[in-house]
């Protein structure tokens, strides 16, 4: 497993990186960002995955939520990979929430989306294996967090694979794609009919199966954001989390939409909370 | 003189704003960012300045900089605009140093940038007013930063108008236009053949005429910026500095580049270096 520099700038001490590479899981060269911070001259340090929202890149996180000096603050590593399969010979889609730029973290078992959409073992498996074969990253200290549908990411790979991540954080995530048209759209389109298969990949449904993380989840929401209402309804999992008993700590942020000026008002916050876990 | 809002988000309890209005000194529209801090509920802030570099619009140093944080904690109003006039009507070159995106604060003699390019102007007048007349800044307390073309912006505008700014500083700034590619070229296009009025636009020959500003200037400049050698050349501007007894800290960064990774870097100490001219 190999990896191309395209570019890496120097930024709060640490070494910020964008990385070319040959994915396997998913069949396309891929880009990932990752921050190195300065802590990492003297050993291994933990690592936070980042998983972006539609639309997103791996550029969008990593020049617009002000992460890097939080990062150098704390000493953790930072992962940010694009949000799907890229390329020419990669199946797409017109429409902004569905195909190239909206992978939703699961794997396609419908075609043409079988062949390349799997972001969920790139996430889990292929992804955390090249950060630890190239970067001074400790596997025994892994978080997540993400924005929307990367929000949606993040719980549900949180809550499907509790002894990996220590520590999980959201900003305005779906967190009930069974029941809102983004999720319906992508769930149907990449697993087929069959809604049964959807659940591993929507948080509410997790937690209502038993499904839970070892410490408590941070979410922030903003009030303004246009999107609260109709796709991301945070009221679903909090019900879920009260009745089984899982730690949350939702966060109404009056006034805040769904932009990445939200995102970085409170990044802040969300690094103090994956650190509590993260260092010793 | 109206504006209209393109885009207000809420970001650190404040306001990110992205306005257009019409400007009559560069007979175009133009758009200019306004971060307003949450202190301004309870009346006027002092307003920092930013002025961008080659390329550049309004956007950049709104997304990339990390500059609302600082500016909510200090209490102070940023603008920074855009880097030159724009639009169907505007004259524009094929080069990124040259026309649009590179109006290089001067206001331009030659046909056919003389209808339109008054960079100078703009900064020095319109735009102030523009600010006074909606956003509640205060008049009295007025600082001015940017980067490369922009640093050169900052600190020729500070040092012809030591009464307006009371404080000034820059990023890797252009501190000898008279003296490298960059500036040659644009001075010439812009101003003609005649170098003697170029000398009003260097701030490194302003500094050997007898200008000044009231408090030390600072200066970040990275090691291993590219255009460091051939364009940059700080120690033209030490030397002045030094000669005239104008208070300088210039600090070379190590291992730092011209991106605005290396200016987020660095934020924090200029509002700090600022904020000590600005606030009572």
């Amino acid at each position: 497993m190999t990896i191309d520099t395209i570019s890496e700038n120097r930024a709060f001490g640490g070494v910020q990186g964008i990385y070319g590479h040959r994915s396997r899981t998913l069949d396309c060269d891929m880009r990932v960002s990752v921050f190195v911070p300065p802590q990492a001259e003297s050993g291994p340090r933990p690592v936070l995955f980042w998983l972006s929202g539609l639309t997103c890149t791996e550029e969008n996180f990593t020049v617009k939520a002000g992460a890097q000096r939080l990062a150098a603050e704390y000493g953790l590593i930072v992962v940010a990979p694009d949000t799907s399969p890229r390329g020419d010979g990669v199946p797409d889609d017109d429409a902004y929430d569905f195909g190239q730029g909206a992978g939703f973290y699961v794997n396609a078992t419908e075609a043409p989306w079988s062949v390349h959409f799997h972001m969920y073992d790139y996430v889990v498996d292929e992804l955390p294996a090249l950060v630890f074969g190239h970067f001074p990253a400790r596997d025994d200290r892994q978080g997540i967090f993400g924005h929307s549908m990367g929000g949606h990411g993040a719980l549900t790979i949180a809550l499907r694979n509790p002894e990996t991540f220590r520590s999980v954080s959201a900003f305005s995530p779906i967190v009930a794609p069974t029941q809102c048209p983004w999720g319906t759209k992508a769930l149907g389109g990449y697993l087929g009919p069959d809604r049964k298969t959807w659940e591993d990949h929507d948080a509410t449904a997790l937690i209502n199966g038993g499904a839970a993380v070892p410490g408590e989840i941070l979410i922030d929401q903003g009030t303004a954001d246009e999107f609260l209402e109709e796709q991301l309804k945070p009221h679903l999992f909090t019900e879920a989390c009260e009745k089984a008993g899982q730690p949350l700590r939702l966060r109404m942020q009056e006034g805040y939409d769904h932009s990445y000026y939200f995102i970085a008002s409170f990044m802040k916050d969300h690094f103090t909370h994956h650190a509590g876990f993260l260092l010793d």
